[in-house]
């Protein structure tokens, strides 16, 4: 490509909004350009980027067996109906009704317009198991979009979706998954971190994700100093610093233990002034929250509410004093859409309490639910219930019982690791990409089915896979740029090689027009900078840009004998002369071994 | 790709809904599926060959020096509002509001999106030509979508916009375009109609449609027997059947003729019945008719309009009794979104006459358009504006005179070529591709500017150039099948070539395998059946899905000396006995040549 027939429009310095590098970078080099908030147009130059690496995506997929499809973006309401996330998805999700009047949605993910498909065909287990995806078009209706392309509300995701007939075979698809992930990550130059989203964290590993290190992240990480374990703060584990109990054992250790008894605290309503008033630490106290709990479903609530679940459900929390509820988790416990403290007058409407003196001991009739450190508790401290008073030598399972004994704590990095006891420190993430088991979440409710080998129907496993394509992009050059603009890795670059004529005309045009000619034969992507600009320009638009190999071709250089070039690496200081007739053949060897090295360094397949 | 890894759910029957060949056979050899009325998921299968016209058209299009870009799908308000077609574009307009209550539109073109992002990063003529095209996800708000992705709601358009400083540049990259167009077609194997959707259709060719022909076409074309003309009925042109005036001239001409005067026509209304009265001939009559336009616009209206241009303009149209009104042409020329026949009630309002007795003679207060037939008229009879009365001897110029007088009659197979004066005949038809000389439209209205060679800011020419993914590959199954399924062309074809082993297993197998993975090597795509299925399935499934190349490994040629196989081109019946040793290299060379020559045939550069 000559860069004068290509539209790369360069800019000095990038828009204001733009914060963070990858973004200022992506416009500065003309990669892209924003349409409105959230909504980016990708230019020429970067799409050849894009597409390489949705080309290396497809390239792992395919080896891993998966089939391409292409549902639509637009996608019938019914189906989101069907699964329910037309209710629980919130905002996030754009809708739209056509001239029918028709309800649609603008596609946020795809796993109701898959089992919808699969539903159809499936038949027998022969066909399974099937993993089909796409890399298709998305929308999430971002409050905030912000940092470009990283948070877009429109954006590109590969997303696959398997069917299977057991666990092994779920879990031999997930664990290819998670290798094609890690190929794809290396193949970028990119460095993941795997974290685990399960809240176990020993064995059972049904979701991971591919987090990159970033200041801008949205994921706190929760890593350990001793061994690998690595998960997102709103499902960490950690060692328990207490001893569990079941609620028969407790109730049996408290009969010998003082009986609860009520103490007057006038005025004292917040952890930190009952632990001045009382001089206790923070860890004697049952904290007791109220919230409300939006959209809640699953077996484990359905055992504690009678008739239908209502739209919004209030339950109590319990949790030691010295800890933090994670939302995050427990939303995931009731199955819902979203988690809220209630405001103070529920509050009261609900406990019967003041705000502040609220506690289990003789609440009735909203669903509690404790952390597992509750269950320890013996001789803890908890609201009365009634204005200016608590109760102290309150005892789990004697003098309360919640509905559900649960993990609800936020891990700190002050906590220990699950796995191995070592110490925690934190990190911040974005997430690339997300391997996930999702069991029969979606085939069971769209009825899913296929006949196995007896002939009797069953429900198929289902696993989800995705990556962010403009967000993997972004956190490249998140990771490989310098103050002068990108550094592309090579399998990623737009053009693996640039030309720079110091004065395109007479034997350095020919000289250039014929390297870059026999460039193109070794199928070497190059770009030759035929403008009529001071090379000091090129050099700064190709820097800016971050294309892999430079060539310099000048006319003192092209007089040696034999004649020479200048070639430098983006992102190194060293420039080598290198005689003109060796130049194509030298950097067709270096790339096809960085390439190949890229490909296969560690590969796993 | 073996049978039982990939998932081609073939159908014996196509429901019920699909009408049409390509339809009924898309569905049954498991390419695509329906997700709802108008919108079709692309199995693996479909996909297959949907990404090779991709590769087709990307290729054909790269080597026009056309860059790829691609902007959002879901595309902010502001930018139709300010072409004006937020307002023109009516329910086909699939619009949006997201959670910030902002406007939005789903995508069914985009040259405001293109012209947005070229007016941001354009300033010097060095910079143009620029021609920039998407592949990429559209939606159209069909009423009534049908024959499958032929006119689905979602759907793949590659489009692409041409930016340019002068009419000889636009010329160029439109003429490009045109060759680009028909080696894409070429390629797939399809006999497009080019067609000129030109009204002078001398020379100025400012768009041309690529159509094919099509029993459940949406277009009529007008085509002539002795030359290459051929036109949308919606826009052609015809030789002139009369001898036109201007209005002074007619005016001169009129003065020597019979006065105009009253005939009383009790209870005739219609031309058929003033016929019969009358004893004359339709083509004497001055046809009547009253539109309504919908959201008019253009320099012509202004000119005629004073003030701002009303939502909904009423217009008196005129015509020889003989001819009917082509109301593309008059929405056309009105610059309108829609024209349509106003009701009774207001066309007695508008004339001031009972329907069935309007005439141009004596009528005001309307903007009357005449069809260049009603200038060559000197004694025609038109309504009187009254009941039960017309005029006779009616003079154009003399006794009235229109605002505007242009082409606005429908033409048929019985008039003559404009070019030649040859026979017509018709033909219905399917437009494919499109290539359209925009001028200034867009950027005038989006104030788009660049500096010319002189330093003065300029407007830049435009042109748009569209080609339905979907619909060409559904036209290429309408033009190559037969009873027993598709026959692809080799370019589009989801493979290549077919093993079918008659048993998998033992000699078999391994002759099977190894063809297969030679075929492979040989960069063949291909397609090993390697289910436990009778052979008979296999062969109907072969030839439904349409691969060209079969080879049939079975026992008994396997034990000939040499080793044989049986090899059937799809759509051909003549099989052929091939040594086993030799078929990959027969299969490889004959791909070659014919991909080859589906590639150079005639073919433009």
């Amino acid at each position: 490509m000559k860069f004068s027939k290509f539209f790369i429009p360069t800019l000095r310095e990038a828009p204001g909004d733009a914060a963070v590098i990858s973004h200022k970078l992506m416009l500065r080099s003309g990669m892209i350009r924003r349409l409105a908030n959230g909504l980016f147009a990708y230019l020429p130059l970067g799409l050849r980027s894009f597409r390489k690496l949705e080309r290396i995506i497809r390239e792992e997929m395919d080896a891993t067996g998966a089939l391409e499809v292409k549902p639509t973006v637009v996608v019938p309401a019914e189906l989101w109906k069907e699964s329910g996330r037309w209710d629980t998805m919130g905002e996030a999700l754009l809708r739209v009704k056509n001239r029918q009047n028709g309800d649609f949605v603008i596609s946020p993910t795809a796993e109701e317009a898959i089992t919808a498909l699969v539903r159809d065909d499936l038949s027998s287990y022969k066909q399974l198991p099937l993993n089909l995806y796409q890399i298709n078009t998305k929308y999430r209706d971002e409050v905030r979009p912000r940092y470009g392309v990283m948070r877009g509300r429109e954006f590109v995701m590969k997303d696959a979706y398997s069917f299977h007939t057991d666990d092994a075979s779920l879990s031999r698809t997930y664990e290819d998954m998670g290798r094609a992930y890690r190929n794809i990550f290396r193949r970028c130059g990119l460095s993941v971190i795997p974290v685990s989203a399960d809240s176990g964290a020993m064995g059972g590993s049904g979701s991971e994700e591919f987090m990159i290190e970033s200041e801008i992240g949205d994921n706190t990480l929760i890593l350990c100093k001793s061994c690998e374990y690595a998960a997102n703060v709103e499902k960490a584990a950690c060692k328990p610093d207490f001893v569990p109990a079941g609620i028969a054992a407790a109730k049996e250790a408290a009969a010998g233990l003082p009986a609860m008894s009520r103490i007057d605290t006038p005025d004292t309503k917040s952890i930190a002034e009952l632990c001045a008033f009382l001089k206790t630490g923070a860890n004697k106290f049952i904290k007791t929250l109220v919230y409300q709990a939006a959209n809640p479903s699953g077996d484990l609530l359905k055992a504690h509410i009678g008739g239908d679940m209502p739209a919004m459900l209030p339950i109590v929390a319990l949790i030691r004093g010295d800890l933090d509820v994670n939302e995050t988790k427990l939303a995931s416990l009731l199955g819902a859409s979203d988690v809220a403290l209630a405001a103070d007058t529920e509050v009261t409407r609900i406990t019967g309490a003041p705000v502040g003196f609220a506690g289990p001991a003789g609440l009735n009739g909203v669903l509690i639910i404790a952390d597992e450190t509750v269950s320890a508790m013996t001789n803890a401290i908890t609201g009365a219930l009634v204005k200016d008073a608590h109760y102290q030598n309150v005892a789990f399972g004697r003098d309360f019982e919640p509905n559900i004994i649960a993990d609800i704590r936020t891990v700190t990095a002050n906590d220990r690791c699950p796995v191995c006891g070592g110490e925690f420190y934190e990190k911040k993430g974005n997430e690339l990409g997300h391997i996930f088991k999702l069991a029969c979440k979606y085939t069971k409710v769209m009825k899913v089915s296929y006949l196995d080998v007896d002939g009797k129907a069953q429900t198929p496993l289902m696993g989800c896979y995705g990556i962010g394509l403009d967000r993997t992009l972004a956190a490249v050059i998140e990771e490989h740029n310098d103050g002068a603009g990108i550094i592309w890795p090579l399998p990623l670059a737009p053009f693996e090689a640039l030309i720079v004529p110091v004065k395109y005309e007479g034997a350095v045009k020919e000289a250039s027009d014929n390297l870059y000619a026999e460039l193109g034969k070794l199928g070497i992507d190059v770009l030759l900078d035929d403008r009529d600009e001071r090379p000091g320009v090129k050099f700064n638009d190709g820097d800016l840009i971050g294309i892999p190999f430079r060539v310099v071709i000048g006319d003192k250089n092209l007089k040696a004998q034999p004649r020479r070039i200048e070639l430098k690496r983006r992102g190194e200081d060293e420039v080598r002369l290198v005689e003109l007739e060796r130049a194509a053949a030298i950097i067709a060897e270096e790339a096809r071994t960085e390439l190949m090295s890229a490909y296969y360094a560690g590969g796993e397949t």
